[in-house]
């Protein structure tokens, strides 16, 4: 059993953040900057996968703290239709680990020619991305080996989170960020229980989470999807309430991401449909006396609550280790896959 | 057996979009002049469930055509956060049927407060959404009863399409938009062959599709769910290549969109890649020969490749709605699932 490269690289998350926190700072100063001098009054944001749900937390930091609207890429446009979109005012962001999707860069390169500033946040500072792009923000994750990507998530959310601190110019925000590396410590120490057991014989589950944690939702599903193979489901409560709710039941658990906080009260809505229908649940909170007996609890380790996705995802991250390593899954190279994926 | 309202509300979708294109011309030339009156240069789009798909689409022809940035909303900023986005020449567009939907209407409210252009496209004229909005485009699909939308989704969709023609002002996008409701009616008469053989003994699927039929895979997807309980995960073949392809297998079957196009080698690729693992697959195509053989070829009625979305969801909802029969699902109100959710 040489399941090495998952479980260190989670482990070294707390540790990557502090140290990108404290090494970014120029970069994340020049990006700010070329940000304020463009007059930025909206942002664009090219990803796909994992870099793709941090695009979803900056949708909501960015809004709730900047009022920026954030539009995500469709780059197909740029690299299978040859339409770029026509960019006003526009902050660019590219977010890829290895820097080599083309498509990400095509998005940023097109951008960069309309005169828009444009910002890669990448683990790899010699990348095409980052040529590509005016500020490179180097999250210095060091090798990411396992074919799950942990660390350069959290640490390409942290980048984001800085990103927002720097524009927003708030004090308050900024004591909030430097406490997030101590909590993922302490969150990764604490592990998930007996959370585990929920999944016994399950082939298929729901993740809900709102606000910030919307993000961690889908960062949570990606990774049980990828390690496990059980098919998660990502949905906003008030999404899943839509219709796909029909898909919880007895085989079917939900993994509720209940973070003190505004979007709180919508997903214990989420909860408590799951104990109607019959389905048992997880949930990972900071607020466990609001939560209706039955979920098995997951201690959230309280941290602002913009910042919980940073924290959040830990357990989700170990939860689906633990899985696949139930499951006989090689976790490094879950089915096969291979690392980096050049789409054009 | 009473499967009455999902089944006449599917085959009334040629005849829903025709109507629409015929009556909603005022009010489309309004939405357009409107736009073009505060020199939009962006789009932010506020929508739930099927309706977020109908953005998804909006997203590729507005981007393709009219080279204009679409963002989808986050509407919790707005209600939870009360931190609405700040815009500037941004055209905002609330979709949703019903006209209920608290979170949607906030959004609108909030950018109309703003001075920007607003428009509603919804199936009641008479509702709240359509009060918030300057100008509305009654889609006029008559009562939908099932709760799995079928004729909303596609008129909704045939009003973005209307409304890309007019502010492109291209005659040939609209004669090739005049020509999408018989291609529908034929498509309808097709039906889906032995496609659902595939699905015997199923509990979980991949659907894939990209350019204007990323929507198509979502909405695809969704409809599959909420009629059958079967867990179907919608993707950008671009995306399932970067982890998520390790759920296609035996039991897991992948459905493709395979229009002919500048997305179609792509999706080739997810088909290709589906057969390596094992897994059985259904191709929509109107180019067959381009697909390996294996797959269950579902014949696509020819549009242009833009208007594909319209045509291409039919086998899809027929599917659906075939396979929830022959699981004993109530098609009418799967799951016990109610029609209008109030999300706030």
């Amino acid at each position: 059993m040489t399941a090495a490269f998952l479980t260190s690289e989670l482990a070294e998350q707390p540790h990557v953040v502090e140290r990108l926190l404290q090494r970014q700072r120029e970069s994340i100063a020049d990006a700010a900057a070329s940000a304020r001098a463009a007059g930025v009054r909206h942002v664009l944001i090219a990803a796909r996968g994992t870099s793709d749900n941090v695009a979803r937390y900056a949708q909501h930091v960015f809004g709730r703290f900047l009022g920026l609207p954030v539009a995500l890429a469709s780059p197909s446009l740029n690299t299978l239709y040859w339409a770029p979109p026509r960019l006003e005012r526009t902050l660019v962001i590219g977010i890829s680990q290895s820097g080599e999707s083309p498509d990400v860069c095509a998005v940023v390169r097109d951008a960069r020619g309309q005169g828009m500033p444009t910002v890669a946040i990448t683990n790899e500072a010699a990348s095409p991305l980052a040529a590509a792009s005016a500020v490179t923000i180097d999250i210095g994750a060091g090798a990411e080996r396992s074919v799950a990507a942990t660390k350069t998530y959290t640490a390409s959310l942290a980048a984001i989170a800085a990103l927002t601190v720097e524009l927003a110019d708030e004090r308050a925000l900024s004591d909030e960020l430097a406490a997030v590396a101590g909590a993922m410590q302490r969150q990764i120490e604490l592990g998930t229980g007996a959370a585990a057991d929920v999944f016994a014989g399950v082939e298929r589950c729901v993740v809900a989470g709102r606000g910030p944690n919307y993000a961690t939702a889908f960062e949570a599903a990606l990774k049980i999807k990828e390690l496990t193979g059980i098919a998660a489901e990502p949905y906003s409560p008030a999404d899943l309430m839509h219709g796909p709710v029909a898909m919880l039941g007895r085989g079917s658990p939900l993994i509720a991401l209940a973070a003190a906080g505004p979007a709180l009260a919508s997903v214990l809505d989420a909860l408590r449909e799951a104990a109607a229908r019959g389905a048992p649940s997880i949930a990972v909170t900071d607020a466990p006396d609001a939560v209706a007996a039955g979920a098995a609890i997951v201690g959230l380790v309280s941290v602002a609550e913009w910042l919980s996705p940073l924290v959040a995802i830990l357990p989700a991250q170990l939860l689906a280790a633990q899985l696949a390593l139930g499951r006989g899954v090689e976790i490094d190279t879950p089915f096969g896959l291979s690392k980096v994926t050049r789409t054009v």
